[in-house]
């Protein structure tokens, strides 16, 4: 099944179609319709039962618009941007790395030279120089001038300006991991591939904390997961997690681990094996912000795709993010406790001087590092803190570090896509979708054989049993039966019932199976139990 | 419970935060940490419960970012504004409508009058004069200058341009319904109440659309629903939705029923129903494109807040967009079929001329009125139609209308808010939230007297055994079993379960209700049966 087709398919069938097209378009941003919504919900559902509900991760929701100062201590006003050339004939943009072969892997500079003798793709003109065009999606926040502000370009960036209160939700305990659903922006050059690059994009990203002295080991139960390599030197190769991690391919512990759960997570909502690789990323590739990082690549008519990204960041982010702002970013090394002298606030007087307001200052000033001359926010007043607020005081303290983060980040769109191409089955007339039961969009058709004789009313009833014992059902009396078996294998509806004469009499239905068509004549009950999942 | 209570004690028990206050804040952005995410998927997976599965909405996922001419159709450029003063002294910026008593009922016209004579409540300077501040959030998108765009002001208007899609999607059958749950933007002037007033804040909408002819009869189920009604002219009352129909004080029927499925569903969450009402806008508050609006609120600590709006939008939006864009958003009015001469395309010069692309523009045009000169858009390009690629042929046609469009329009955040404050009890030194199991973060807390003589491993294998059977549970073994139940009923778990050394003998477990503290000593199985939902 190619790319033209599955975009086609997809807006027939409700799956996505490209928004705006009532007003010409805005490439990179998709509409995901009835069965799309419930694809991607399967999906996210599976994936919080992997990392949220059996690994523990703490989720995270968090605002989707920040402030500059973060965008900035992140490095994403820096560094987070694509090389841009233009042709001032015909004004087309492009994305210089999409013009010269192997352009995605080249240092700017090679890339610079090599784009010199290009000339523009649409009008065939001398394009301009190369510059740099930066990916984030500005706006203002508040009226007037306002304050500059951004969409986010990761959810991660959420996780980490929350590690501070996410590291109390643990009691203060590492390793511990954050988890988030979530929508991103990067706003791309020139978006053509529907759901593959796109503008507006959904995340699930998880970052792993730990202190750097006391990785995490790879557990025993990953060790023997099978899985293809392709290190950034070397041969794509088949091994097992612990055989990579044991020869250095893979260096770190946790990236290993999180290399097999990503795959075990993969494999669970229906992506072959056999079309599934990780690649190591090339020194010229890694993000500014990564010590080592593997794809997880998805074998497709379009190539090779990247659905999840397993990143070793070090403590790049949670340094910035306690350097250039007034939080405390770092932990206390086990061990390591001395007497040492701290400012600590003087409770009394804040309560005189700010009566209502000194709880929330203390509230303020309890992660941080307390010293003269320090500014809280309350409210959105700036409140300043002089010695006379304080004193000196012995107290027990640790030498403090950044933690390490490890993060696997998935790309909710590409998946679907991804999945929609590889459980795509044709056979002479017949289309369907054959994702497992898990990340189907319905578990059940029930159909009627025809709307008279009471036999529509027993298939409401039924329907709504299976609604009541949490199976997902869809409800369709138009056509013939076979016209409406084919539409329930084009979404993929994994399951489909028949309510027909003998129904009424004996209570017995008939199940069909949507990959094998087997059918089975069963009681109504029975095929309710095997449909529940 | 207060504002300021339930505000401190949501950050401590990782409900939600205020975003970004390590970068000295942004107002009117939160982070929902573990507890909330928790909190607010429950809520979601109840409101899908009730609107998508039972009542087959045709659920959607729309894009954020929108582009200018949407905005334009829609009205929100124009007409969604609120209205400033600044203190040309202090700087600082003020909604005029919160200055004065009963501000947010006025017209503009005697807002402006009443606003005269008022000063800066900050520092008693003179206030500019009042004028409009548009809410939207603007941005650009693409590379160099880019075109407009905006982040969505409601996730309603996703659901009005995909309103042909969903038609079809629907089989081009009248009445059905769209649903969404999803972010939207408002760029508040002075937001300030925590999860009251955000500038980005997640709405759960629903567009009931139905033939003007044929609207949709309330549902005999619903009829007798008791209702608290405040109607725009007149006193507030108790009545029946059936009877408030019958004698106009709601004047359309899916209106009525709206207002009965919404307090169906608030009831079902946790809303106490004798804090709620539904209040009928006056002519000055109504939004620009509706033509009746019942707000449902709640009585708080901070008086009613309305966290659901159910309004007649009549054919407002579809005929906005119909009118500015190129699609056609009307449907055939049954009955009013005739002979008519149509526009069709030819679509072997269209294959001839275009060859991959043919099918594409077919597809493009396939819900347009056709006709020549068009123009339409194919991945990025324009391409202009005209005489030669169609002819005239004979059709039967319809008489085309807009249908109309009833919205219960709810808001997540103040959603949880509002139970937090109604569901919050102090006993002594105990406190407690208690929300139906439904909207509880966590159905039970699993917990080993010790973690001694292996009765944490016992914990851990009936942990596992509950996960398995879809209970959502919460492990922890820190502390006294007293401390672990005061911090499980703090963030309202419904269950707990202790295990100690006689579980190890006979296998019971002693099982703990939230709100009677009633104990039970229950086999696990039995124990996990109960706990099930």
């Amino acid at each position: 099944m190619d790319f033209q087709k599955i975009i086609a398919v997809a807006t027939k069938r409700g799956i996505f179609q490209p928004a705006f097209d009532a007003y010409g378009g805005l490439a990179g941003f998709l509409d995901y319709g009835p069965v799309g919504v419930r694809m991607r919900r399967r999906i996210l559902e599976v994936w919080r039962k992997h990392y949220v509900i059996n690994a523990g991760c703490l989720e995270l929701d968090g605002a989707l618009v920040g402030p500059e100062a973060l965008f900035q201590a992140s490095g994403h006003l820096g560094e987070f941007d694509d090389a841009l050339v233009d042709c001032e004939e015909c004004g087309k943009q492009f994305r210089a790395d999409h013009l010269v072969d192997g352009g995605e892997e080249m240092s700017r500079a090679d890339l610079a030279k090599a784009i010199a003798n290009i000339s523009c793709p649409n009008c065939s003109s001398t394009l301009s120089e190369m510059r740099a065009f930066n990916l984030m999606f500005a706006t203002s926040v508040g009226a007037g001038k306002g304050t500059p502000g951004y969409l986010r370009p990761e959810t991660a960036q959420s996780i980490f300006l929350a590690f501070p209160w996410l590291l109390r939700q643990n009691r203060g305990k590492l390793p511990f991991a954050g988890a988030q659903i979530g929508r991103s922006f990067r706003n791309e050059i020139s978006p053509r591939q529907g759901p593959i690059r796109m503008r507006e994009f959904t995340q699930m990203e998880v970052e792993h904390f730990f202190l750097p002295s006391d990785e995490p080991e790879l557990p025993s139960e990953l060790e023997n997961t099978k899985i293809t390599l392709l290190p950034a030197h070397g041969k794509e190769n088949q091994t097992t997690v612990g055989e990579a991690f044991d020869s250095k391919i893979i260096n770190s512990s946790l990236v290993a681990t999180h290399l097999a759960r990503a795959q075990n997570f993969l494999i669970s909502i229906g992506v072959p094996n056999e079309k599934l690789r990780f690649r190591q990323h090339g020194s010229n590739e890694m993000a500014h912000y990564s010590s080592d990082c593997w794809d997880g690549e998805i074998n497709t008519s379009l190539g090779w795709i990247e659905i999840v990204g397993v990143a070793h960041r070090g403590c790049y982010d949670l340094s910035a993010h306690g350097n250039a702002s007034s939080k405390e970013f770092r932990v206390p090394i086990p061990g390591t406790e001395q007497e040492t002298e701290v400012w600590k606030p003087d409770i009394g007087k804040l309560g005189k001087e700010f009566r209502g307001n000194a709880k929330l200052i203390l509230e303020a000033i309890k992660d941080i590092e307390l010293k003269p001359g320090i500014t809280v926010n309350i409210d959105g007043e700036s409140i300043g803190l002089d010695e006379s607020y304080m004193a000196l005081k012995m107290e027990r303290k640790s030498q403090m570090v950044y933690p390490n983060v490890v993060e696997p980040s998935f790309g909710l769109d590409r998946i679907l896509y991804c999945l929609l191409e590889s459980s795509w089955n044709v056979e002479g007339e017949r289309e369907w979708i054959s994702l497992p039961q898990d990340t189907s969009p319905y578990d059940l058709l029930v159909a009627p054989l025809m709307t008279k004789d009471k036999l529509d009313e027993k298939a409401h009833e039924i329907m709504k049993s299976a609604i009541d014992v949490g199976v997902d059902a869809y409800y369709d009396e138009a056509g013939s039966i076979g016209r409406r078996y084919a539409r329930a294998d084009e979404i993929g509806i994994f399951y489909s019932m028949t309510i027909d004469h003998q129904t009424l009499e004996d209570g017995t239905v008939t199940l069909r199976e949507r990959d094998s068509k087997n059918q089975s004549r069963v009681p109504i009950k029975d095929a309710l139990d095997r449909v529940r999942r």
